[in-house]
């Protein structure tokens, strides 16, 4: 089959066996599959990680040895694959098992290739009504509502999500859900327009900037995800958060952050890490069509044009670029 | 009156008024007082302070014209005055008032002095079985106290006190009251010495390190306290703390901390600013005799030796120095 290969911090295009499945695993047919900020760092050494990249996809269950009933059913998936055995995975779940797996990531191959192997309890079905254009947000959609599976969020929590890109439009309609009160910073007018076209609020960045924050915006929220990417804008969003709140950070570098200890210790702030969330809910979200992501979708490249694609995704300020799988 | 007075980064002992005195003030006479790190930090334009520092303190009532009863009180106090006035103060307490001033640190003179004024709301007074020499660490133990108000920790909660200094053994004393299960992690064999004598548990710090943990103790504590005071170490902190678990930090300082962000996200931590505590929760825990901290003065100068004793707390490593009032 092909394969994207990341191997020595170069991409290949591949022609490699099509992938054995052990018994409790299911053998998907990927038909549609996302570019994510994480696969460039991993291109770039993250993790150690060298294989087949692709966390966000969407096939068909083409063989299930342990479950043939699967066969046919189309699927997304939850990432994490743990030991099952450990401490961790015994009594609460697998997403920080220390000895787990994360297809597409951390030593499992993932789905940008034909097909792909997957632990059927990792498998995740998707009814009719959700377009698989939708569904292959499932996990970047996990990831923005793990945030309120984290901490309590309601009506009334003024929420700041930093960032206009992908990962903050995603968590900016996921805290929609919650709170009646989220607006996003950002920088781009027309990628704010999108977000204020589904009923969020926007505001520039640079506005609410200024020795940190401008004064009408020091502390005006209880809640500041950082989805900026950026590893400088963390002074800011410690600003912008009330004494006892909270700043959330969807942000991963490889660059060290400057923290200021002082004004996280005056202030009683909490800093939160937030990674990976439920993929089987953010399917429930995406089918009760309370969330619909495929306006984030810049442009969809045949799987033969994956390196345009991945060009074009590592273009500073791009949205969604997907791959779709031909039959 | 004597008084130390901070100013354009020099101490002198000055000459000046006894302070007047407000309807809802108390004038206190001061017998023993403590100098932090923060007066240090003070001293070197934290918070742009200039006046009278000082504000670890026990003293007697001298004058309360709206409280008369209260003259002879021997007393210590609580350092937060909020203005009493805005939501914050309204609604919760008067520790995160935008508005706020602190005795001895922000915007109100200190202890540092013969006399002090103090709002009568702020005074917590003393029982006669509780000595002044323990409850003049009334203010540093309430911070370290403040870790069980802030989250929850109970008898199994694994916790390291990183820091075997001031702060770090109050820390470790106060988590002590709740956790059986609370190790110190120092670098000074006589410091730790002093903990293991009241029941902690000790390690060297240095053999816990090694890309941040060694591999033994890695992920070992579900909440971890920074007390060290050296902006390097929160790294190490991270990589202590089990995954979704909690680090806390109770170091302020000009320097700011290299964060590695990608740690706190995968990991999903918790990062935790504490500040001040209850006084009136600490002076309980001394009058019972759960804390006993005046093992960790070093030595006990007399008001006139004010340089000499601030010269001496600066000391890298030197535990509480305190000054002493005449009559």
């Amino acid at each position: 089959m092909k394969a994207v290969e990341f191997k020595d911090q170069k991409i290949s295009v591949v022609d490699v066996p099509v992938p054995e499945i052990a018994g409790d695993e299911a053998l998907v047919k990927v038909m549609m599959a996302g570019i994510c900020a994480t696969d460039m760092e991993l291109l770039h050494g993250y993790q150690g990680f060298e294989g087949i990249p692709g966390h966000e996809f969407v096939g068909f269950v083409e063989k299930a040895p342990g479950a043939p009933d699967l066969v046919g059913a189309r699927v997304t998936a939850d990432i994490n694959v743990g030991c099952g055995d450990c401490p961790r995975c015994r009594s609460t779940d697998t997403r920080h098992c220390p000895f787990r797996k994360a297809i597409g990531i951390q030593g499992k191959n993932g789905a940008f290739a034909e097909y792909c192997a997957v632990p059927l309890a990792n498998l995740r079905f998707l009814p009719d009504n959700l377009e698989t254009i939708d569904a292959v947000f499932a996990e970047p959609l996990a990831a923005a509502l793990e945030i309120a599976q984290q901490v309590h969020v309601h009506q009334q929590t003024r929420i700041a999500v930093l960032g206009d890109g992908r990962m903050g439009q995603l968590c900016a309609l996921a805290l929609d859900l919650y709170s009646r009160r989220v607006t996003m910073l950002g920088r781009h007018r027309e990628k704010m327009a999108l977000a204020a076209a589904r009923g969020i609020a926007t505001a520039d960045i640079d506005e609410t900037a200024g020795g940190g924050a401008a004064a009408h915006w020091k502390g005006a929220f209880d809640l500041v995800v950082d989805a900026t990417g950026n590893p400088e804008a963390l002074h800011q969003a410690l600003a912008l958060t009330r004494p006892e709140g909270l700043v959330v950070l969807k942000t991963t570098s490889r660059q060290p952050s400057p923290l200021n200890l002082a004004a996280l210790v005056v202030d009683e702030l909490t800093l939160l890490g937030s990674r990976c969330g439920d993929v089987g809910f953010a399917v429930k979200c995406l089918a009760d069509q309370r969330i619909k992501p495929n306006f984030l979708v810049d442009r969809i490249y045949p799987f033969s044009e994956f390196p345009a694609a991945f060009a074009h995704a590592a273009q500073q300020g791009s949205m969604k670029v997907l791959l779709a799988f031909e039959d």
